[in-house]
């Protein structure tokens, strides 16, 4: 049985295949959020703990740390991704008991990361590019954390779903001449666009299963990019995680924020039989009926993680 | 490749693997509806007229129709049902251009549907039970048309999705003596609430995959029995749907008028590149839109699918 283990100071997250779907929040990201990337050169750090918090309260089991600005003051990352990394790691970290996911190129900021990083971090990512595989490995081996392999190699994103398989492959091969086991590889199969690619959605199922019946690990995936450049996105992504997670994918790197898509989520939970008696299934279900009566979605969240439930007062008593 | 193909008078739907989801609209039949049984037995169709264009308004490929009542004036449904099920073919295939599905457990009443239906309805339905196999199976021969295979026999519904499997390999191969093919039988694996027994979820996924890698044979079900009994249906039945999909089901018996089940078949059609272009999802996409602007959906469908896109007028013209 694969079981991918991070841990927090306090806190235990299992990716596997009889787990629970694992979310890992993606809105710590400065990339593509020129508001929050000023605040951040300012030294204003009221984002990062408002986008941990919520994210938490609406069900991330995980939260990605991505500290990839480009400053108008200093615009080489080498320079101002590692110190940033250490300091958001440290402010989350205090915030949140989740593990957390280390997310950079930069191998600094990477290194930066898991020496603030408390219990066993994921790493975001190593890919099948030479360069990566030589600087990334060392580091996983060094931290022995788990880290998600990116389908892609020197030749860039193949079309053809057997290429990334191979990718996938000679990665977790790579990962065991270090001593990595297969356990600590999260495949990330890459998904496309389905507005783009017709055969995106089928391609992905498809891959999820072989990775899983044939390399036997977990798999994750940058959940949005499937609707990119469709209408109505919520949609598409909320029919696109259940069918991923039947077809065997076990994590996510999404946006919890939004209620269509945790819905999606839990209700998949629910299916697969990763959720004991339907209980998180019923506390979603009244977070749901708080929004129809004019809650946000956020609001009604951290109102139900807030309310002493067992879990929300087993989780205090530990601090 | 498998291809259960079912007419109208002037209208052709597939099921297969590579086809669209075949929704098949649950909504006409009066069991559990004593209004609409009051109706009938007053001679008032209005209500069947209203469920027979608003299913196909809201994306029905076939519509079943099941007579099922029992009148306070005359309790023997043997004699009730089929003449009522004529009327009710008869007024149904004068409204709308989708195949039907002939729902009874009363021998009569599928012989004077079959009689009545012009095209090639399906059948609703065949079991395991050695009375029904001898009873349905001349029928489905007799008028060359498919048949609904449920998986339960003499001894009730097992619990065991071996046995289900079982049971419905046997159906296929007693439709083989009477020359009935494969591909005319679509299986029901049956769908037990989740709510009651945690590993229907699981269960219905791999009883799909393997029906259709071992049988060949496509698939459908009743949706909403995974459900039954939890808060906030239509979130778990969403999610249900696209998995089922991406196991390999083919089709369902379900309520179409429903929005979000309905936007989960076809964010899946469009996941499993069974929707050329994004057409139907564009489309699809403009109808949640008028609801947001305070539209029904069954009144938004409606305004779309007479709006005249191609495929609207091209209906047209065909009658």
């Amino acid at each position: 049985m694969t079981r991918t283990t991070l841990e927090s100071a306090t806190k235990t997250v299992t990716i596997g295949f009889d787990e629970p779907f694992c979310v890992i929040g993606e809105r710590i990201n400065p990339t593509g959020r020129k508001k929050l990337a000023a605040e951040l050169e300012a030294g204003d750090y009221s984002t990062v703990e408002k986008d941990a918090l919520e994210q938490v309260a609406c069900g991330a089991a995980v939260l990605d740390i991505n500290a990839g600005v480009v400053y108008n003051s200093n615009p080489n990352p080498n320079e101002t991704e590692p110190p940033l990394m250490r300091s958001i790691v440290e402010l989350v970290q205090g915030l949140v008991d989740v593990p957390l996911c280390i997310d950079s190129s930069v191998p600094g900021a990477l290194e930066a990361g898991l020496e603030a990083a408390t219990g066993r971090p994921l790493v975001n990512s190593v890919t099948g590019e030479e360069d990566r595989l030589e600087l990334v490995l060392p580091l996983i081996k060094k931290y022995n954390v788990p880290v998600v392999a990116i389908s892609n190699d020197d030749t860039g994103i193949s079309e053809d779903p057997e290429v990334r398989f191979a990718v996938a492959k000679k990665i977790v091969e790579r990962a065991a001449d270090y001593g990595i086991p297969a356990h600590d590889i999260v495949v990330d199969p890459l998904v496309m666009p389905v507005g783009a690619m017709a055969t995106a959605g089928r391609q992905v199922f498809e891959l999820v299963r072989k990775l899983r019946d044939e390399l036997g690990v977990n798999t994750t995936c940058g959940a949005s990019n499937i609707s990119f450049g469709l209408p109505h996105r919520h949609g598409v992504n909320a029919a696109f995680l259940p069918m991923a997670i039947a077809s065997g994918m076990t994590s996510a790197i999404m946006n919890p924020v939004r209620q269509v898509e945790m819905e999606a989520v839990k209700a998949a939970n629910l299916l697969m039989n990763a959720d004991p008696n339907g209980g998180d299934w019923i506390r979603f279900s009244r977070v749901v009926d708080a929004v129809a009566e004019g809650s946000t979605f956020a609001e009604a969240a951290r109102a139900s993680a807030s309310a002493g439930t067992g879990r929300g007062s087993r989780r205090r008593r530990r601090d």
